[in-house]
């Protein structure tokens, strides 16, 4: 695995092999670093489908707020490169801030629609952050195939948008969420939690458990705020959660609906905070009408 | 020339392209049709450096205002092939709007700053088409060089913007204004014109060509607010003309100056009506301060 700090080299050794080999697929999986199981699993994907894997970290200042955890995200560069290496990487491109934003960006990506909710709502101009860096990163690495992990379902919406609408020249490859024993979802951002914290984190799969299960044996009776009552009465179980938002919503559109059975498929989508740490979760479930 | 009408099918001709000659140089000149010899300059520009030139013709609704002239937009399919092979282009994409927006976009390309001013401001939300659909293009033609002519200087300056800021793999290649014999800038808007109308339009070479005299005399002592009364004077001489603006700003910044020595090039743009014709033209100066 090599590491590349500047756009130019990463551009110039990957014409370099595409040279060598014109049948060359290129896998891309941009991240944020503080690398868990669930990059490696996207590493692992691309692996599988790709003679090239390029991983990025990046944190991005564009895609967090000013009230945000951009100064404290965890970073960790020596044990991401033994994981990124350890999964299959070939390329680790590791960005400055002042190489990706040589002076503050006057070009702007908007999704409008499937942003309007969930993290969008919480977090204003988050997803314009995500959309312009992801647009940025995808200009430079020009991958064939681009993994996205489902655990963020809503950027996954807003990447598959955006690659629709500006006719990207790459398929989105979105893959599952991995999930501690317990069944906490994978995240960089566990590491904040406090030990009682951790433990009550569970419940966030747990609701989501039930709720799944609710809807499996009663989908065609049940309103979205029903499922969303059931979500919201479980995470109350757990003293120190608070609930950033508890959705049901049509996938992936993401757009509002009534009856369960209006939509194809549903998403159950929960970010709850512990403390200053919060966390999100979800379920895609299908809807057999 | 081969006339490409899908997406698909164009992406695979140029790969094919490609594949034959990893070499090859690809140059792009997107346009909305009715073709002139201005036109015709950016091709032969084009020919001159790329092995394959591509053309798009598509006049794209999303840059057009609600009482904007898209449905009478000229259109001429017959004449553009002709112009188009005989300047040099290899492939001509002609897609329908279906093509290009087979659903409304979500997604947007916002340029800031130097979309404030001049047609960004008479024409709201017009940048945001043309930089929305140049990404689009640049996404399904993937070329090595995209030619733009410097008549809408604003246009260039929005596209360059972009390009560096999301990190676009083409380079931009600025062209030219094309005259007529009497100094009229070339434009299909100009069939639109009275032959009355069409005779007083020369006022807007003329009124530049002034206002370049008079900056190359005595720019170190000259304000903008000077060179714009004196742009907005001759103007006025001719009796149809309504002047849209008749502006003195930075280039490329397109910001305001008071002194013109504050910058390091200025531009003198112009944008007249003549009865519905709307007319743009513009000098790019030098200031040796």
């Amino acid at each position: 695995m090599i590491i590349i700090r500047s756009i130019a080299e990463l551009r110039e050794h990957i014409k370099a092999q595409r040279v060598s080999n014109p049948d060359l697929q290129v896998g891309f999986v941009p991240t944020m670093g503080f690398l868990h199981e669930g990059h490696a699993s996207l590493l692992q994907a691309a692996r599988k489908q790709c003679g090239l894997v390029v991983m990025s970290i990046f944190v991005n200042p564009l895609q967090f707020g000013p009230n945000e955890d951009f100064e404290s995200y965890p970073r960790d560069e020596a044990r991401d490169r033994e994981v990124a290496e350890e999964a299959g990487a070939d390329v680790l491109f590791f960005p400055q801030v002042k190489e990706m934003y040589p002076a503050p960006t006057k070009t702007v990506v908007t999704v409008a629609g499937v942003t309007e909710r969930l993290c969008g709502a919480s977090r204003p101009g988050h997803f314009d952050g995500v959309a312009t860096v992801v647009t940025k990163l995808f200009n430079i690495v020009q991958p064939d195939f681009a993994f996205f992990g489902l655990k963020d379902a809503q950027q996954v919406s807003v990447i598959e948008q955006m690659v629709l609408d500006l006719n990207m020249p790459v398929r989105i490859v979105p893959c599952p969420t991995l999930r501690e024993a317990d069944g906490l979802a994978k995240s960089s951002r566990n590491v904040y939690l406090s030990p009682e914290e951790r433990q009550q984190a569970t419940v966030l799969n747990q609701a989501l458990q039930a709720a799944e299960s609710l809807v499996k044996e009663a989908g065609d009776e049940l309103t979205s705020a029903d499922v969303k009552e059931a979500l919201s009465k479980r995470i109350a179980e757990a003293p120190l959660a608070v609930i950033d938002y508890a959705e049901v919503l049509a996938y992936p559109s993401l757009e509002p609906v009534h009856k369960l059975t209006e939509a194809e498929r549903i998403i159950l989508a929960l970010a709850v905070k512990f403390g200053k740490t919060r966390l999100i979760d979800n379920r895609i479930i299908p809807i057999h009408s």
